[in-house]
């Protein structure tokens, strides 16, 4: 059964007009799939309904879409045509975010994302304005679990069906991200300053799950697998890249323009790669995060050359991410769409 | 590659003697796979396994197998032939209800499991007691969060590549699981007397979830599809018994014996199928889980009949879970082991 209602896209188009049909093609297919969830559980009875209508309302909220849109150029760059298993596949790896974003959001009790409250506030002020039993933390977290489980669950459906190097892939995304984010939940509550480490981190969290990982799925689902050196070096700069950016926006941005909350992560002691830095060339700061001064923190980081050097390092990371193109067995467009695709992950502002 | 290396199981053996060994041949797989598993990220960082260390410490610490056992029964009966596949899909099954586990703990706060500390309730442990930055509760329950999904994780990878038909029974469980999650704890905080959505959770939570799913599974990765409602009948009986089963234990059972904290449900209001049976019938029930008068009520349901009519409704739901297996196209000695295998979950101590 297709999923959308869309006309087929046609082979003699360019590679970014299909790269954009199909990122439609996902929108719709996103939508489709979610009400129709929505539906199905409603019928039955409402509080079975609330964690498929969590994740249907967070994914209608946005989002950048980077892994759909990494995972269709490497379908895409790689001459796949355009067809349902390809947009099954980018579905789900928004929907594996989606799942991610949720159970993070309760590991950080962070309290807004994509500019909304995050499932497990809202439903501890659910259970808070109706006065219900028992604690309203725990039931906000426990029907946050329940709606990061099913956007999980979704994520494997559409996945489902794939080859068996596919599925291999999928299999490494996904435990890559939990043991990166283990590592991170624990490197932040030991306060380690340790570079190597954050790094570390943001390779798998960042590096291999945002980029490399979804572009080498969509090479793969292609049928080629020798571009996954290739993408391997592209992703791993523009992971950390991608990180850099994460920590800067946290650090210095706007909540209003990220929608979500910022300086959540050097008020936690969260060994960010911007702390680990910033850590390694200046012992006050390594003071500063111990006693969870983060005015004082923010204050410092602000004032030194830290903030400059990361700008600088994310430069070079953007050059290197590029060059590893260069010598690619890859159609000269794509070339270009994945520099540009560099640039805009480095330089967001969200 | 086989998961094994136990000797292929003989055609000729009877059904009975197949099942146990393809039960052996899954604990051999877990052990296995979960090995693995631990050695691979612990040679990278410890933190990161953390996780596969957790889940491979639960799945050690033994537990009842009903759901892998009723998957393979299911399989067996509809004539499947002993071979890696359903043996890797019962490992999925019971790493799918790991993952549950881990996850419901967190929910009920439950302090023990399988005679063990709780995976959230150890890591709050190691936090406390290394000092760490911020809040113990939360670390523990964030890497029981990610415990539950690298299970949740194993029990997908483990059931990549099959048919399109058994992907979707796989599917409807796994979303029945969690729909049944989220009713069941918001009908618990709502304190709603209501003994039709008790029921419903049950059979959800029990009846597709436990019994008929993984019968139905199996069936089908054995080509007949034509079991399904005499698997239907048969598990939402059985379901029905056991969660009974798990409420009278709960209510009446022993900490030692079912290696589970006891007399949690009814102290925090849930609406157990038990509790909706005595609400119905008794007025000061209401009350005492309104007041949370846990002695109180405990000594209510002891001394009524409400216990007795218990045991008399597993009795009559044993009778019609075997009476659904009586016409059905089932091998004499199938209809005999599933008829045992409702007796031991309706009559289980843990």
């Amino acid at each position: 059964m297709p999923l959308t209602h869309s006309a087929p896209t046609g082979r003699d188009t360019s590679g970014p007009e299909q790269l954009r049909a199909m990122t439609e093609q996902v929108e719709d297919g996103l939508r489709t799939f979610l009400a129709r969830e929505r539906f199905r559980w409603a019928r039955e009875d409402g509080r079975g309904a609330e964690p498929a209508r969590a994740v249907s309302e967070l994914v209608g909220a946005g989002g950048k879409r980077l892994r759909p849109r990494f995972f269709l150029s490497g379908y895409l760059a790689a001459g796949g045509s355009p067809s349902d298993a390809p947009v099954r596949a980018a579905m789900a790896l928004e929907l594996l975010h989606v799942s991610a974003l949720i159970h993070d959001d309760v590991m950080d009790d962070a309290d807004r994302r994509r500019t909304r409250p995050t499932v497990h506030a809202r439903h501890a002020d659910v259970h808070r304005s109706r006065r219900w039993f028992g604690e309203s933390r725990r039931y906000g977290e426990s029907m946050a679990i329940l709606a990061g489980d099913l956007a999980w669950a979704y994520a494997d459906h559409l996945m489902a069906g794939t080859s068996r190097a596919v599925a291999e892939e999928w299999f490494a995304l996904k435990s890559e991200l939990i043991a990166g984010q283990a590592m991170d939940v624990t490197a932040a509550v030991e306060l380690t300053p340790d570079a190597g480490l954050a790094r570390h981190i943001a390779v798998l969290k960042s590096g291999r799950y945002t980029v490399q990982r979804p572009l080498t799925l969509g090479a793969m689902m292609a049928g080629r697998t020798d571009l996954a050196p290739v993408f391997a070096s592209y992703g791993e700069a523009l992971g950390e890249a991608f990180q850099l950016r994460d920590d800067l926006i946290d650090a210095f941005g706007d909540a209003a323009t990220s929608g979500k909350p910022v300086r959540q992560d050097f008020g936690r002691g969260k060994m960010t790669l911007l702390l680990a830095l910033a850590m390694r060339s200046d012992a006050r700061v390594r003071e500063l995060v111990e006693r969870g001064e983060v005015d004082l923190l923010h204050e410092r980081l602000s004032g030194g050359t830290v903030h400059a050097e990361v700008e600088a390092r994310i430069t070079r990371l953007v050059e290197r991410a590029r060059a590893a193109l260069t010598a690619a067995d890859l159609p000269p467009e794509w070339r270009q769409e994945l520099a540009t695709a560099a640039s805009l992950v480095a330089y967001r502002e969200k």
